[in-house]
């Protein structure tokens, strides 16, 4: 069956496999301090527009997440995260476990505003309850959802307002960024947020995700936390490789766009055969809501992942696109689904 | 001004007192070891009919469950509680500062039942997110409210049904226990749950909890546990002595009707006048709802806790009894309120 | 028996207690916002000449230590002591428990000297290991000796010349600073440190420790971590109460006093006896070391600690003078040491 | 200059970076819930002779350390090791990050034995210290020493005499399986411990390491803590794909003969020259001990560690072989060591 189940279940873009096989033969210092790491820093560092930024390479998402809370936060500080947020439910309790409370407010739209942010910093006013510090974000959002440019400059200033931080979880950056409503551009976030990650795992890469730290008071000791935490790759350059490939001519913008390109093609089908979302179609995720008969026809055709029964005779169906996803391969389910109804 | 702010606003009931002082020129050995202790523990399991019981000794109460939930769960499991609950919001984080998350859900009445479990099992499939493995509950309840025995009994059954534990936080047990609407005795409690506490603190102790292990699975080194979150008192004895004043004649559970007495005496009253709760008066704290400009004259000549503002025209007061509050406490109170009116 | 177990077995000073009586029937405010509590802190700082420390209080000293050392230190920083310190082997792991490493050094004298500091400096460099941020030693210190004006201003440099932070345990801190070889005073010790804490339930309080903080850098939110760690306590009336006795008319330095003259009596009477000790004896400490058989016999005739066996032949066991040991009391363990021998 | 630094400088063996471009254009289920993980597994099992073995599949050591240690113990046990050993100094207090002292003992072998464990247990009686509970060993170890086989049966007897498991790091597996000194096979390894495991990226593997847990009392949940630790990796089949490269017809023994073939050819040549070691050549780790002024120059031709300094005069440079490393790098080596004389 043809998997629509999500965007990291092939092995990497071909460019990314290249870069790899090239390495051949070469011989690096360990953990992060080789020339390969330093140089593709500094190209990352220059295509963001921050000279100053601190770059760091992990291979994951949520060693990722964790490893950047719980070094900015002290013990008593708190991350506000929206319900459903990757590190609400996701991640197992990792920022629990490394011992934060996340504070969460339910949000339709998947995203975080200034009138949340408002409402938890009234509910913790004193040292009874844990101190709110960082709003912890994704672009795209669990739901598919994409942060405008003003919708993150006002996080910005209520953040400025009360002395937090915002952090960006960017494991789906390039879809959201190339998202046909995304008024934002890679400089932007880089200019608007505290720290945020750019995405490989999901977008061609073998494994790997950069953290680009911003401001300068958390970027101190940041290596000691990615040792501590078990996330300092011996072969740093492995991933520093990876994405060399990915930002050469822009593969990696590219690369998003497609994957939108596809989602999109296969939100209009669904929207023309009358079915609607659990959230509106901007990135690579599509969420759409079957009826549940039909939803269950799909499901023995197609791996995609079941997400929630917005009514008792309806299934919300997950369609993720991937960076190998091909227009013929949603023409195909075109078909199939077709031949199902 | 006269406070209602709490009930552990006075050094310590008069029988407590003497105990302490009767303790003076004994010498006794260290971390409740001494004889004291043991003579207590025993009278405890007694009386609360589990001579299997493990009784330890703490003086306060987010010591006594960050040490409790703590030593049960294992890294990757979580405790339920109610949006509100003391774990929830008074605690700093604590339970999270210890590892673990804690999964809450709503409930108007400050009461879980098992519907509340059963949706957060649903939400909890597999190891992407936290396991649920305790039900944390307080009786009375953080908005005063109190469990029935049926109530009580069928969380056991969903308990039971799933592998979890059910801990009772009773730092207000005393009043829960005697609430006029309570059908629970100290007994039931003890046969019901896994782990349970008595609370000192808030009904005359000077300061001290006693937390009884039911559950043999979790009894196995919990001297380390406390001795490592900090909570084992060089002086044990001088914890046993103060419940062994409070049990003396039930005078806990005198003091438990006491409180609550002179809550309804309060209760009453403010019905009387026509005003509304928060929730139904069942313990000895009352939460009346107030239009603004009587609430402030009230809070200029009591003290008293603002809880919130129901309304924009109304705000939520609490009144908490304490073991040394006099029905002439309640008269007078009655007085000033009917001059302000 | 007679017991030289510690010097924490009986209840509390008479003066304590008398304090104690003399809250009775009046009403405070809760966690340590009520107005006994600062008056006892403006004095305290008064007398330790340091009007701008921040003070706190405290029922323990093992939640003293672990509160304190984890809201100084950062995820990847560690604390060094002595092996044998306090947080080394008799807290259960408490600080390890908070997710720091404690790194050790041998010391036979029981303190710390820049030259153990340089050593662990050296066996740190990098991300690979923990940062060494905390310097911690006790005074007097587990072995009962005592620091010199000399020593800790020796450890004060080299942790300014490094960065490092000096926090003292002030368990003993009555006897340290009333020892016949000190030449500290409670001034120097709070010039010196960066935090340090006037310990009471080892010199006549019923329990209680007062923390000092002196460095401004780590007094942010500092109430936050003790409530989070449990230790915030809701009747902090109790405890100022108690110094304010202790401090008037500097009782807590004479009782200092008074246990060092006891403990003298007692090392004088086994060096006159031909018996040597673990380390000199400078506090309220004695590790004497007697043949086993004589161990054997004092064992069955006075409760103390039996601490470790020196060589094959013989046993060091601890005798601890209190605030309530008399003269007489020596005398008569002179009277039954010299019928065993 | 040629690198000895260490033995994972390399980007992978030419059978695994074959392996890994073989899985170009396939789809695989993500979180190593894939039938390549599955398959792999079961040959791994198969060949260690454990059918009921767990295998869980990592991408580097500190995380894998980190998650397994930490899902054993509760929060008051401690592990035990050696002082140096590769969680005491070189993974940044990641154990204690996750709540666990590491007890450590002093060992000029680099091993652990029944004695040291011994004197660990008679130091932590009670519930004041910390309670040792798991023995962690490395083999080969950090000074390239291997485990006899007697030495390992005796471990696990102490370990079964005193309730405590045995997990052995092996990172370095194949360079200690296959020492010309070892008598021990991965078939004992997988009989004698309760887990260990089966390191790749310092053996030929892009990155990757194979968790295999043998005792049925740590199995349960354990993906929620690899999920929860960051270790989960969503493309668990790159791991398994590249085992399955190693373990075919045994290549992972084979090279680790060659790079102890290696190792051993430099030892010989240094024993020759008249030089001495750290400690004995027994695994691809040559601990080499040089005058100052002759280490000035190897260090000036070749990138090597430089360990200490075991007199003024001396340095202890390692000399670390790598799968890629050729006998005729050794060659060369000699030529050029022989010309610095």
């Amino acid at each position: 069956m043809y998997s629509f189940t999500n965007d990291y279940n092939e092995i990497a873009h071909p460019e990314v496999m290249k870069a790899l096989n090239d390495l051949a033969g070469k011989r690096f210092t360990g953990y992060g301090t080789d020339g390969l790491c330093k140089k593709v820093a500094d190209q990352i560092k220059q295509r963001i527009g921050q000279p100053n930024a601190d770059i760091h390479f992990f291979n994951g998402g949520t060693i990722t997440n964790l490893t950047t809370i719980s070094h900015i936060l002290r013990p008593h500080q708190a991350v506000i995260s929206v319900v459903g947020g990757h590190i609400d439910v996701h991640e197992t309790g990792a920022i629990e476990a490394s011992g934060h409370k996340v504070i969460t407010v339910e949000s339709a739209s998947g995203k975080l505003t200034p009138v949340h942010i408002k409402k938890v910093l009234a509910e913790h006013p004193d040292e009874h309850s844990v101190q709110p510090k960082l709003v912890y974000i994704s672009n795209s959002t669990e739901i598919g959802t994409v942060y405008r440019k003003a919708e993150l400059v006002a996080l910005r200033e209520i953040c400025d307002a009360h002395g937090l931080l915002l952090f960006m979880d960017g494991a789906r950056l390039a879809s959201g960024l190339m998202s046909t409503v995304s008024d934002l551009t890679i400089e932007d976030i880089a200019q608007l947020t505290d720290v945020f990650y750019i995405g490989g795992t999901k977008i061609g890469a073998l494994t790997g995700e950069i953290l680009v730290l911003l401001n300068p008071a958390i970027k101190t000791d940041f290596r000691y936390s990615i040792k501590q935490k078990g996330g300092l790759q011996a072969k740093g350059w492995l991933l520093a490789a990876q994405f060399e490939a990915l930002f050469n001519d822009d593969l990696y913008f590219q690369l998003g766009q497609h994957i939108n390109d596809t989602a999109n093609q296969l939100a209009d089908f669904f929207t023309e055969k009358g079915f609607g979302f659990l959230a509106p179609v901007e990135s690579n995720q599509v969420f759409v809501i079957l009826p549940n008969s039909l939803s269950d026809k799909v499901l023995s055709h197609y791996v995609v992942s079941k997400v929630c029964e917005p009514t008792a005779d309806t299934t919300c169906l997950r369609f993720c696109t991937s960076w190998s996803t091909t227009s013929q391969d949603i023409e195909k389910l075109k078909q199939t689904f077709n031949s199902l109804i």
